[in-house]
């Protein structure tokens, strides 16, 4: 078993070495760059699709998107006008800071504002895998239950920010189990400084306040 | 990158014999035992605790709960009488065979007639690691989208039974771009004999024939 932990902190550390290239390009060019991380269907794409139109006059935003197959998040962000490139990871459970590299150089940083990587969707393993960003942002989906932060803390401990999505499930009485004030109280716990948005990408709710953030986060690099 | 390789099937293999030691246990002793894989959120506890519930009278049933961090799953399972294991997995992305073994002798398997794995939400990194069931049942929630199955196919193309779970939220509209049809259509397409049901574990509806096809499945093999 001691093998496993050897090989596994050598490739920590490959990885460490291109997720400081790529965080050192970053700072080069004073770009935002955010790795958003999830389980699938928590709605990180049509996060994205939603921000890239609301701030398409104010930033202009390129995605990186992981996938372990197909290629269907790439298009429907390419749907907007916003470049977007997909990497396949054909079975691996997260995105690596060398993947991401090759990416960054193909989506062409310098004409950009801010950068979103979406990560394959999986609320544990791409948490441990740095890929340069400037912060992570989790999203947690009403739909998934409000005992997500203490039975996952891993990556609500380590997140700049915390997108609770899909809150018109809470009007409608489908999903009335559904805590708010839990999740944000477990979330602080574990992370006293993560910023906390109530959004549905969906009706637009909320959007604009997480809008205004991202605004203001990019500035405050260029 | 050959050592990661050469560790990774080490790791496999060793996963393996425990595996096949499992699934001795069980075929001497002649039970049914599940392995739940979804994404966090899907509902799996609340699907095993409905289950437990509406079979009380017809099947024995004990739990083996695997979890990041905390016991809550097991307390939820417990609070119906059955017993309930928790392996709480410290970080780990999945369950190993080993801690399954460790589990299953301390559940008593002689005493039960169905014994479900309930693996650590994620629906990816699980289904590499065989921990000696008979089958594996994966959990699709409505609230995660239809392009699940084409964007994760490795546990879809796996698993003995898909269970649609969430389908009250159809009726309400809320998620009204979710086609079951289509994930059917996908499902089959990777796995032409995964037997499908459609339910609520909160309304009740569709459990029926997913409960009847548990008591034929265990019927089975006693």
């Amino acid at each position: 078993m001691y093998k496993k932990i050897d090989i596994g902190k050598k490739i920590l550390i490959a990885n460490e070495e291109y997720a400081l290239k790529n965080s050192r390009l970053l700072a080069e060019q004073k770009k935002l760059c955010l790795n958003m991380i999830s389980s699938p269907g928590s709605g990180k794409t049509t996060i994205l699709v939603r921000t890239i139109n609301e701030l398409k006059n104010k930033l202009k935003i390129g995605v990186i998107e992981g996938d372990i197959r197909t290629d269907l998040d790439a298009q429907r962000i390419r749907a907007t006008n916003a470049p977007a490139i997909q990497i396949e990871t054909e079975g691996s459970c997260h995105l690596s800071a060398a993947q991401v590299s090759g990416a960054l150089d193909k989506l062409g940083v310098s004409e950009l504002d801010l950068i979103f990587i979406e990560n394959v969707g999986n609320l544990v393993c791409p948490s441990a895998f740095e890929l340069g960003e400037n912060g992570k942002v989790v999203v947690l989906s009403v739909a998934e239950g409000d005992d997500k932060p203490i039975k996952y803390p891993g990556i609500f401990a380590k997140s700049k920010v915390l997108l609770i999505n899909k809150i018109d499930m809470l009007q409608t009485g489908v999903q009335d189990d559904f805590d708010v004030e839990r999740v944000k109280t477990d979330a602080r716990r574990l992370n006293k400084g993560i910023e906390i948005f109530e959004i549905s990408a969906k009706t637009g709710e909320g959007m604009k306040n997480w809008c205004d953030w991202l605004i203001k986060a990019a500035k405050k690099l260029s």
